[in-house]
Parts: C-alpha cells; structure tokens; sequence
C-alpha cells in the first residue's frame, strides 16, 4: 500500500481527477494555494464553508479529499517560529541591504483597523507583543515598543526587555524618541501602506529634528525577514440577506453618489473593509470575531463601485448578488486604479483618518485632487435602519437569554469558589452559540476574577486565570455576532458577600449608567457633551475610570466602530437616530476588583418636547445587573424607578426564552429594589 | 479782540511758548497729532491723564490749553460719514484702480481681538453693521454682510439690503458664496494682516473653486476710501503695580523664555495685547472696556523683548517700569523684525489662532522656521496667582456691594413701570464707579426688559428700550474693570408676579447654574466636559440656550479670555487652579422673556478626594438671586443647600458695605428659601 500521507503531493492526481469531474475551476496545485489562504483566516464555525468556493456543490467524495487536505496542510503548519533575538536579527540584516537605518514596524495593517490577518501582525511576530495597539522601532542598536497604558504590564510580560525598551506612547512618544535616538544622516524606514498620513507627518518631522530622514519602503523588509509569514486569509465572502441590512446595496450606492455629486467629486477611495461590506450588503471571514471581507473599493460618482479582492474567496452566489454596477478586480489592480483616477486629473475624496499615506501618495503623484473628508459609508452605516433594529433587538434578546442562564448557573456553579475564569467563559460561549443566527462571540470574552477585573482589557490565560473565590467580585464581558445583530455586554456580580466598599463603588457605576440611559437631550448633541453624566458620581468622591464611557456597535460588524463616541475626548459627530452606542462605565481598584455595567441603548427620537427636537436612548441588551451590590440608598427616587422597570423589561421578555429554573432565578433577580427575595 | 476759534491754528504760537517753556518734547503740531489719536481712543475716566504724555507734570497753564485745544478738535470733528452706497461706490472704484474684483472686509483688526478700535472698525464704516462679529464681501455687483445667529436681527436694522445681501455665516458660508458668485479669473483681494491662516485658506479654496484668485494686497483699498478715517488711538499706557499683578514682569519674562527653550525656539511673536499687558505688567486704553495698549511684540529666548508700539502714548514713568530688557520700537519696526528672525533662519513660535496670515507670510519668506504653537502668555495669564485672586475677591465685594444697592433701589425704582433700560443701567454704571479703583464697565451692560431680555447681545438704545413693566422679568447683564479685578455678573429679576412658566424656567437655568457651581472633577477636565451639566434640567423639557456656559475672564484685562472654555464646542484645556470661568446658563424666549445666571467661579482643587486630584469652583460674584422666581419643588435638597449658603454668604459679606436700607433689603433677599419675608 502506498504510505504517502493524505496530504502529500501524492493525492495531487485524484484530486485533479475529482476536480475536474465537478467542474471546478481549481486544480489541485491552486486548491493547495486555496487553503493556506482559507488556515490564515480564523477558524469558521461551518468548517466546510470554504469548499464551496471550490465549487458550487462539492460532492461527498470531493469534500471529504478537502477535509483531509485542509487537516493534513493544517498539521504541517503549525511550525515553531524563531526565537526574538533571532527575529530582530534577521530584520536588521533585511535593513541594512536596503541602506536602511531603522524601520517602524505599526499594529496597523493596510486598512487601519483594529481587527488585523495573522499575515499582517507584524508587530506580534516580532517583538511578542500581542495587544490591540502598539508600535515598535527599530534602529542598529536599539529598539522601542510603544504602548498605551492599558497594555504597560502585557508588554512586560510578553517582549523581551533586552531586546526592547518599553516605552508608554502618551508619555514617551515615537516621535520624541526618534528626535533623540536616531544619528544624524540615517535614514528610517516605514512602509507607507501601513501608516496615516498624520503619522507619517509626526515621524517626518522627528526625524528631520535629528538630523536624518523619513524613507518609505515599497517591499516591506519585515516581510522579507518573516520567512514563514501566513498567506493572505481566504474565507468565504457571503451576501449580507436584504432581510438583515434593510437596504439594498443598489439603494445605498445611489444614496452615496448623490453624496458625492454634490461635492463634488468623480470617486471615493474607500478602504475600511466594514464600510466595503456595509456598502455591498456582504460579509466575510478574514480576522477574528468581526465578519470582515478584507478589500478595497472605489466607489464612482455614476454609483459603479470597483471592488478590489481575492476573487478566489467569492461564494459562488456572489456575483449575482453583487450584479453589473460592481466590478469584481483583483487587489494588484487598487494601485493602478488609484493612478488611473491621477491620470484623468479626478477629484477624489479620501478619508484621512483610514486611509494610507501610501493611497494619498499615490494619488496626488498621479495627478489627482483630493478632498479630504470622512469614509462617506460611516454615517449611513452608523444609522441602522429599522430592519437592522428589529434585528438587534431580536440578537439581543437571544443574547440576553444566553447571558441569564449563565449568570443563573453561575450563581450555583461559582458557590464553592472553585470555579475559573476559563470554564465560566467557555460556558458562556457555548450557551450563545445555540441561539439562531449565531455566527461567532463579537471580540475575545473578558473574564475576570477578583483583581483580574481590574486589567480593563484582561484576556484569561492558563498562567493568570483565578477562581471565582468568595467575597470577590467577578467581571464579565462579552458579546456576539449573529446575522441580525451584534451584542456587547458587561455585568459585574458578586461571588459571596460583598464589601460595603464595593457595594459603594458599583452603586456609583450604576447611577453613572442611568444617568446616560436616562438622560434627553436636543439634536445636534455629541457624545463628548454626555460624558460627564456617566462619571459624576464617581468624581464626587475622587474616583474615575481611564477608558470612554461608550462606542458605536456595527449590525453584524464591527463592534467598535464610528464615527460616533461617548469619552472625554472631544467628538463633534452628534449622536443621530438608529445610532447604536454603549453605555459602559466603571471602577477598577488595581490589585483587588473591577466593576463595569455595560449595556448598549440606540438613539431614538423622545416624544413631548418642548422647543427643540429631543432624543434619548432606548436600551438595547436584556440582563439582570446584580441587585447584591446596590446599596439603595445612594440611589435617588428616578434612578430606582428605572432600574425597577428594567429589571421588569428584562422579566417579561426574557422569561418565555429560557428554561424553568433560570426563570425562576430570573424572577428573584430582577425583583423590585425594595422587594425581599422570595428564595 | 481776535475772533480765531481757540482750536484754529493762530493759537499754535502760543502753544509752542508754553511748551518749550515747560520742556516738552512736542511741538504745538506734534500735540495735535497726539490729541487727534488720544480722541481716537474711548474717552477716559481721567480727562486729563493724556496731558501727562505732553509733559510729565504740566502746568495748570498748559493743561488749560491743551484741554482747550482738545474741545476744539472734539467739536470740528464729528463730520457726518456718507451714506453707505457711496461709501460702497468708493470701495469699488478704489477695486478697479487696483484690478481687484473684489474686497474681503472683516470684523477683525490686526490683532484678531473681540474689541476694535474706531480706526479699525472697517466692516462697521462700510456697512454700518456693528455687531461684534461680521464679514463683508465686496464683488462687482453684489456685496454680502455674513453674521451668526446672534446678529441676524440686528444686520436687517442696520444694513442697506439694497446694498448687501445678509447671509447667515454658518449657514450659508462665506466660502460657499465665494465659490458661487466669484466669476472664472477674477481676483479677490483681502488684507493679510486681518485674517488668520485657517481664514485666508477656506477663502482661496473657495475663490479657486470658482475658477479665480485670492490676492493678498499690501494697501488696504478699504482704508484708501475711508478719507476721514480716525488715526491709531494713542491713550496712555501705564504700569500695573506689582500690588496688583502679584507677579513682577522679569519674573514673568524668565519663566517664559524657560518654556521657549525647551520648544526650542529663538523667540515667540506676540500679537494678542493682553498678552503683552500681561507680560510686561503695563495697561493701556486704546479700546473701550478693556485697558489694552495696542501694540505687537516679539519675546527672545533670552528674556528680552522688542515692544512694537507708538512710543508717544507710553507714561512718563513707563520706560523705568519696562527696564533695560524691553527695547520699545516704533510700530512700523514690527515687518522688519520679523524679516530679521528671517534672515537669522531662526525657529519662530506663532500663535495660527491670533497672528495673522501676515506675519506667516513674512516670516516664512525672510526664512525663518516656524513652529505653530499658542501664545506662551495664554496659559499663564489664565492662571491667577495668589494676588490677583485676593485682589479679585476684594473687586467682587466692591461689585457685589454696587449691584446689591441697585437690586435694592430697583424693587421700589421699578414699582410703577416707568422705569426705562437706559435710566436702570445709567443707575448702575454710576453705583459702581464710585468703588475704589473702578476704572471702566468691562462690557456695555446688557439691560434688558421684557421680550429685549430675550436677544442675547442686546444693548439698548432710545429706540429700542422698553419700561421694566409688571409681570415681566428684567435681565441685566454686567461688569466693571477695576484695578484689582475684572467682574461680570447676570441677575434676571421679577417685576411684580412672575408667572409659573417664568419661575419653571428661571428654576431650571438655577439648577443648572448650581450643579456646575457644586460640581467636582478630576485634574485634566475640560470646559467641554462639565457645559451639559448646565444644561441637563432644561434639555429634560425639551429647551436649551444658543451661547456658551462660561467664558475666561481677565484680571483687569479682557472680560472674555481664553483658552479655557466652557461650551458645547469642543475645547482640549483643562481647567486648572486659578482659572475664571463665568456659569452663565440662560433661556430666551423670543418676544417674551430672557433669564440669565452668571456668577464667576475660580478653579480651586478640592480636598479630601479619593484616588483623583479634585478640582472644584469657588464663586467670587456676589449678589442676590432672585427667590421669588424659585420654585423650591423643583429643587433637590443638595440644590437648596447651596442657594441657603451663598445667600449666607453674600449677606454676611456685603452687609458691612451697604447702606442700612439696602442692608435690610439684602438680609430678606437672602433669607432661606423656605423661611417667610418679614418685609
């Protein structure tokens, strides 16, 4: 018998065979290319979803030779990448060849976004560092990590500090510490498809100041040195059902080309994926947690839209769904295009803040004129249509049900205080993911006991997970995509008995989440003038929180995303109908608890008025906020009055979803302030 | 006997007897000169301070002739102006000789200031609009006023509509008309030293966008049709005692150049005049309510200055006061300095939001670096030091005292409804100049009865004013300039009954005057941050107010200061200790009735906090609030509390300053909300 493996080179000839028999386009040599594509992205929740794309309807027979290709490619993949010191090395060798000094390596991939491909976290592969933000640089002797104060402990742990000085990136920033490190005459590096050009402005200017020079590279020498470097992810990309967005994609790019027609200009580059999606009603798969099609677009002022993708990752539906106005190229054509729209001396409008400089560079060489203003996609994504809010609230009563009967389990389960962070999140998860229209959690679960719920952006480990131990406080955040909706959601109950303290502190959090869930206010209002409301009672007794108090949340997108925002830092986006933002304020005390009560409410128009045109929020997720750590007494007649009716919002809608002993739970949970309990 | 007017010239000989004799440095030409420019200036409180500018100490002879000479050029000087479509037609004719299409006449001096002196009121010469913000565009053969929501009643009363298409400035943009109305080719001309950067910018997009130009000119065409244009004011600076600024000038000097070294720069362009007021401890009174002394001036890194200034208006004892540090330049020095900086290639730290687009334009042609930054002075200025906060609270008592008597009197002057606006206000301004070191109002008092209470920036006038009648609420909105300190106080009070409506409305804008009043914040707050707490109790109603809460306030200088803020705009400067802020929360309703609150607040920290450095305001105004408009059941009791204090504390503190019927007037005004009067 022949003992090649299934995944050898070997099965090449049947596979062609099967292949060519169902009238796929692929042989077996691009099936091969395929799938490293289709590994590189995250793992999918139907995990033959991606056969499709090798044909329509794959057999048996043909799916199960790609089953066992796909395990075989995936077994052989996992390969143990080379030491830091080794990594470093390899890129200061790729530096010197090219005459370079330095070399700024960002977070950031070509679209600026915060959900990065393996084959873009360059940051992570060479330095270790793993958080959502950062930037190193790296120069002949020395090298920096930049963090923000969330990540200054995980940057400890994770990047080697002989190798790289850690740096708080407010405190000590890049640009400062380029003026100061780099030699006169040397020249630093970037790779223009990776950085703003507001960043790129910063580091010019630095390093101008020392003497030297800010010097894009076109061949990426990082990618040169990272040898194994994933492939470009493939999964799936899928229409978005008229059922889910509410409008059509035909109907949105007309809307948008009035948009800019008036302007006006002849084509918006965009190249925020979500937008893309938004734009043409599709969803991908390509990074976690969030259903993006990674992409770039251009959409013409006559409402033809390019769409620059791996065509290999196209459903077979998808051109239909897509029709005439959107031509499908390949991405090695988005730059051309870019000089194309240069070479017909078009005005073009490119938003800065999401763009590349690389975009900017290419354009205005080409002989482009650019108007800079905001990804037009942002606004109208941000106002969900009143399909997409019928959908949300049907998600978040799903969700809501999935979270009671957790927090109805915990309530037993965590009692002998044995129970850790991992195995309750886990649970979690698997409650969500029986609900309909479950696609995947919306981020990485936030599970946090007792001082781990004060890291705000706390991931569990096997190394840093705790018990939920009693007389403790435990933190959990998380959130779902499914088709009709995407959830975000926090609640902070208590193990055992909690302290007067910590009863104090929640209550504080909790008068801070209805002062905002409550509060009316006129149009034209932004989420920086509302702020304050979430942390007053926080400042009466000099305490605060460091993050926003809320961020817009996508339809079965993104769960951060713009433009709108509630933080101290200032937004001059005024909050507008069918917004969806959250409502998440809290309190960590380092060392001993985290508090955080997060729910997302959606703009609505608030009837009754006087002179101006009022809006306020309707609250959107349904759980119980653990009446253990509310010390009534700090709570004025109005706030008891809302949390009472919640809770018997929450009652009554969530009841009929879930099962007898969680009702009953349910019902005792989210009783009356003044009510004893019945158990 | 000789029949020569006393002004006419045949008295010149005589003059120049007496001068020579008293060792003046003017001839009798040189002193008409310098009086053309002191009439050129607001009258001051000291008619004859300006005699002290001729000669140190003058004579009872020469100051009766120079007093004589001065009446005579008051009297001939006061010609009528033409009428506005003439002085239009000259404007355009001057156009023509110059190829211009068109003119850009902006509110703004060379300073960029709020207050403007006669000679630089172009906009109001051109069209008679003399509203404090404004902007006219002159092309061929149409012309618009642009103004914002304030100045839309008042641009209609004032403007020939003939003549000028009044436009609403945010609305309907000047760009947008620029870029409509400006015909292919055309050149547009403006006076780069009246705009800033960011202007000229937005405008020759605009003129470009229509397919013309924007032409900088060096000779104001404005200026050139304006025959009978006063001269520069020329109203004597003067020290202010170290007694009052509590810091000494080389103090000041010192701690600023350390800044300018860390940038590090060569030197920092100073535009703003209170800056230089403050910088150099010296007040001047070229405009009304502010005691600026116009000028420009340039700080070196090594702590010295060049002052740009007509050296004739500078007091005798001004050069010992500056020192050895301050070189005084004459006014036209100021381009050739700045092209030295050029020439020296040195770095040059500019203010974008003040300085204007011409001195960029220098600089940067001569080859001097820029480095955009705000005025070093802006910051400190805010921040009062120890003695100016004490000489603050002694002006606020003063002031206090002075309202106090004018409420008192009000309750009984205002009885049978014929009091006017004009007579109240008169009665005010008289009450508190005789304060000790009361020197000007800091603003023209805003006096407004009934439905004239509802226009934010109204000033009465013989036309306009209405009798303070029964049944209305009187709104009057005012300050003093005095030597230890600058106030500006809102009281709106009832005439006779107010009704439920007034009394619901004045006890929203109370409570939110209160909750900012009361409230604590950490360190690094801004303006921005705290503005919805003054507004929350009236947006619950659906109402709101179309101004800012609270405004910078000088210390005897500018009435409104920057950079702190505290407004629905956007505004990044914390709060810090020593700032004045205004808590000016209001509701207009048009026709009917205006109410305004407004004390000024310092920023103090606060002890006793949690983990957080607190911030909190203390109130310095002080002066009854209206209790008959108080409707106690909308307060909470933290709010009553409060009120009960500060009405404590303003009996207490201004009793000792008042006569005894003011005394016992104050003592019911300020009696508890829930106690009965005793009257």
């Amino acid at each position: 018998m022949d003992d090649v493996p299934a995944a050898g080179r070997g099965d090449d000839a049947a596979l062609d065979g099967l292949l060519r028999k169902e009238g796929s386009a692929f042989d077996a040599g691009a099936v091969r290319a395929l799938v490293a594509g289709v590994l590189a992205a995250p793992p999918a929740r139907d995990a033959e979803a991606w056969m499709r794309l090798v044909v329509a309807q794959p057999s048996p027979a043909l799916k199960a030779a790609l089953a066992t290709l796909a395990e075989g490619m995936r077994a052989t993949r996992a390969e143990q990448p080379p030491a830091a010191a080794e990594r470093l090395m390899r890129l200061r060798a790729e530096l010197v060849r090219r005459k370079l000094a330095g070399f700024i390596v960002p977070r950031a991939d070509e679209h600026q976004g915060e959900y990065v491909p393996e084959c873009a976290q360059r940051l992570a592969w060479l330095t270790g560092f793993t958080g959502s933000a950062g930037l190193a640089i790296v120069l002949p002797n020395v090298a920096a990590v930049f963090v923000d104060g969330r990540y200054t402990l995980q940057v400890r742990a994770e990047v080697d500090a002989a190798l790289y000085a850690a740096r708080h990136v407010t405190d000590e920033p890049p640009g400062e510490w380029i003026a100061a490190t780099l030699k006169p005459g040397e020249a630093l590096g970037y790779d223009p498809r990776l950085h703003t050009l507001g960043e790129v402005e910063r580091y010019r200017v630095a390093a101008e100041k020392a003497g030297g020079r800010l010097v894009p590279v076109d061949d990426n020498p990082l990618d040169a040195a990272w040898t194994d470097r994933p492939p470009q992810p493939l999964a799936p990309v899928v229409p978005h059902p008229l059922s889910f967005a509410g409008e059509s994609a035909d109907a949105k790019r007309q809307s948008l080309t009035a948009l800019l027609t008036a302007v006006p200009v002849t084509a918006a580059v965009l190249t925020a994926p979500d937008s893309i999606a938004w734009l043409l009603n599709i969803r991908g798969g390509d990074v976690s947690h969030t259903p993006l099609p990674l992409s770039f677009a251009i959409l013409y002022a006559d409402a033809a839209v390019d769409l620059f993708i791996d065509r290999r990752k196209l459903a077979p539906e998808l051109a239909a769904h897509l029709g005439n106005a959107v031509r499908i190229l390949p991405s090695e054509d988005f730059g051309p295009a870019l000089t194309r729209l240069g070479a017909a001396q078009a005005r073009v409008q490119v938003d800065p803040a999401t763009a590349s400089s690389w975009v900017f560079e290419r354009l205005m060489t080409a002989g482009a004129a650019i108007h800079r203003a905001a990804d037009p996609c942002l606004l109208p994504k941000a106002r969900k249509n009143a399909v997409e809010l019928a959908g949300t609230r049907e998600a978040h009563r799903r969700d809501g049900a999935a979270l009671t009967r957790f927090l109805a389990w915990l309530a037993s389960a965590a009692a002998d205080g044995n129970l850790g962070e991992i195995a309750a999140s886990d649970h979690l998860a698997a409650l969500r993911a029986e609900g309909e229209h479950f696609r995947d959690l919306s981020f990485p679960t936030i599970s946090g006991a007792g001082p781990n719920g004060a890291i705000v952006h706390y991931r569990a480990s096997p190394r840093s997970e705790r018990r939920l131990a009693p007389g403790s406080l435990y933190l959990v955040d998380s959130g779902a995509q499914y088709l009709d909706g995407t959830t975000d959601v926090t609640r902070t109950v208590a193990i055992g008995a909690p302290s007067a303290e910590m009863r104090d502190r929640f209550t504080r959090v909790l008068k801070g989440h209805i002062a905002l869930a409550r509060c009316r206010f006129p149009q034209g209002t932004t989420g920086s003038q509302l702020d304050t409301l979430a942390r007053r009672a926080l400042w009466e007794i000099g305490l605060d929180y460091d993050h926003g108090t809320g961020h817009g949340v996508g339809s079965y997108l993104a769960v951060h995303e713009g433009p709108q925002r509630i933080a101290k830092v200032p937004n001059t986006q005024p909050l507008l109908p069918g917004m969806i933002v959250s409502d998440e304020p809290g309190y960590y005390k380092t060392g001993a608890y985290g508090i955080r009560i997060e729910n997302l409410v959606v703009v609505t128009p608030v009837a009754g008025g006087g002179e101006r045109e009022l809006l306020g929020f309707e609250t959107l997720t349904l759980a119980p906020i653990d009446r253990v750590l509310v010390d009534a007494a700090l709570l004025d007649g109005e706030e008891i009055a809302w949390l009472d009716a919640y809770h018997a919002r929450v009652r009554t809608e969530l009841s009929p979803l879930v099962d007898g002993d969680t009702a009953a739970w349910l019902a005792d949970a989210t009783r009356p302030l003044g009510q004893m309990s019945r158990q």
